[in-house]
């Protein structure tokens, strides 16, 4: 292999219509803002590496990030240049973005450090991608001693958390397709079946109403539900025990991810009660998003509700984090992240309890802040199913 | 999703006889040899992300790569050190090489280059996994302002590079079953099929022979297979069309990458020169693959080659690159790279000829480096084979 990684196809049956694509122009426009904020930041410009980021603002995924430079600059002097390795330079002309950019190409043997450098300022600070492999941007420091960095998140942090009414369309069609798998995957059998076959007909059903890319399918059934990072397992599930759901990926390009806790026949009434507990901080944390609060905010509110049931020490996550071209990304609703909500922020609403060996329950919906509030972009019952 | 990434589990009927799984000790030792070639090489000491690099040194693969910290620190001082974030401990935990550990987990809200910072001197040079996110580079060098910084790959790059015996076992086990996947590759019908079509099989085949993960299943025909980093795509494959096959993935941890170019029907005077002319560079390259001489010196025994057959213009990348824990790793057959070949080493070899618009050819092969020449881990004929 030369040097990239394959994607394969999915099905996309019972998808749903498809939004007018973006064009050249709407990648312009993403260029230029970046430009503008950075600008009104005091940076020199931006640096874009492989990524979300490169995605959102030109269109253009490289068939793997490596250690074959491909760099976005993006500063007031010039129109946005792409430093690309000559073997990706066909790749990078089919992006939507392309007829925008100036390519770069630079050949196996060559410096490209140097070949990006006549486009920075010796002393500029620049604003990087965070995902930027410590490869390159050592490279930059060396090839430019008088150059700093600051990750883009922390410079710019509104770039891509603020999201425009199309785009916040796509996160709202990839969250209805997640909700209608959960709606289908309520019908199956938990009970005798190992976790990852749940969660494999979990993936079958994200594909099949129309998900691109399955990031995830979380099936944690009874003691495994209390480690929240637990994905899918050889457990066989069994009578009694609580399962949390978690799953979602990219939907015509544009991120879902949401949970629900179910439970295998009957629940004891400890059970209902952590879980209506979860659900009462869940909805006390999404009525509370709305502009102007900080982001940690949101956090404390379900915490509190958490923390006066009693369950406070078993709530051992953040509340939530954005969303958008990736399932997981800034901003983080999280203790100690001031940054205000703004209109077109979407983000994650998950708290949850976990009962080490015993069971976990978590809920999750996406949200995004409008002028007045928030909107929830999942719609199922949040209730404690019963399934079979 | 509370934050990661969900893989798939894949069949392995087929697979190849397990070797006996590494243990604690080999990781502590991996471990120890990093800290003894760092203080050889002037370093403080090693700064390790999620990655290869950490599969290598720990058996420790975090469930996803993200802005949470996770951090190996291996120093003189103490024993290895593993930052972590408080929800992926349970998984850490878990890693065959967390015996050996000492785990420092941080809770979302704390400053995780804080919690890192008394593992490092205030002064100290570190080499640092290449692929690390920028943010976390940068906030290591705010927190410490002292403290410096080099690519592991540059610093150490025998560190992986080079191959212990049960390494290369693996790699030869991986090498056998992608040649047995080959081998049924050339059985099925390519003529009115897509490209991703055979992909598809490919992928099913290198499954079925034992990969636990399929990185790239590359099906470029006719003009597609001009360009060496087409995957697969709509087109359908048409009689006489040229099919560059290149195909790997990972099996029982270690990787496979080999190509060959097959033709549908009989092939044209010209198609048969230029494939004799790549099979002849490939050969001479993995022929004069021998411990001492320099990397690059197997990329212009290729070249040298097709130069003088007339194509040297349409051989438009390096010969090879490492292969090891990863697919595509340092150390990289290259023009400018005088790193010396030392035994245990294992690399593609794997020149192309690229006509644009019309078709491509390439052949690869991963060699190990003995300790008197080069040792091929695939094994399938070389000619111009004809599909239907």
């Amino acid at each position: 292999m030369t040097g990239s990684d394959a994607t394969s196809a999915h099905p996309t049956a019972g998808a749903p219509a498809a939004p007018a694509p973006f064009t050249a122009d709407d990648y312009r426009a993403r260029m230029d803002r970046a430009v503008r904020d950075a600008t009104a930041a005091g940076l020199a410009g931006v640096l874009v590496a492989p990524g979300p980021d490169m995605v959102w603002l030109t269109g253009y995924q490289p068939p793997a990030d490596t250690e074959r430079l491909t760099l976005l600059v993006l500063t007031p002097d010039t129109g946005p240049v792409l430093v690309v390795p000559k073997l990706e330079a066909p790749d990078a002309e089919k992006a939507v973005g392309a007829p925008v950019l100036i390519l770069r190409d630079w050949t196996d043997g060559v410096d490209p450090y140097g070949v990006t450098a006549p486009s920075l300022a010796a002393n500029g600070r620049y604003g990087i991608s965070d995902n930027t492999w410590a490869l390159h941007l050592i490279g930059l420091q060396e090839t430019l001693p008088g150059t700093s960095y600051t990750p883009l998140t922390n410079a710019l942090p509104m770039l891509r958390a603020v999201k425009d009414a199309r785009e916040v369309e796509r996160l709202a069609l990839a969250g209805a397709a997640a909700d209608a798998a959960y709606e289908e995957i309520k019908k199956v059998s938990f009970a005798g079946r190992r976790e990852t076959d749940v969660a494999a007909d979990l993936a079958d059903l994200l594909r099949g109403f129309g998900h691109s890319q399955v990031d995830f399918t979380v099936v944690g059934s009874g003691p495994n539900g209390a480690n929240p990072h637990h994905e899918a397992g050889e457990r066989v599930i069994g009578d009694g025990d609580m399962v949390v759901l978690d799953f979602g990926g990219l939907c015509q390009g544009y991120g879902s991810d949401t949970s629900r806790t179910v439970h295998v026949g009957e629940p004891t009434e400890e059970e209902r009660r952590v879980h209506d507990l979860v659900r009462a901080a869940q909805g006390a944390a999404c009525e509370a998003v709305r502009p102007g609060i900080a982001c940690q905010e949101v956090d404390r509110v379900a915490r509190a509700v958490i923390d006066k049931g009693g369950y406070g020490e078993y709530f051992i996550h953040r509340t939530g984090h954005g969303i958008g071209v990736t399932t997981h990304e800034p901003p983080y609703m999280v203790e100690g992240e001031e940054l205000p909500l703004v209109p077109g922020m979407c983000f994650s609403v998950e708290p949850g309890v976990y009962l080490p060996g015993r069971f976990g329950v978590r809920i999750e919906d996406i949200v995004t802040v409008t002028e007045t509030g928030g909107r929830r972009l999942n719609a199922t019952d949040r209730g404690l199913a019963v399934v079979g």
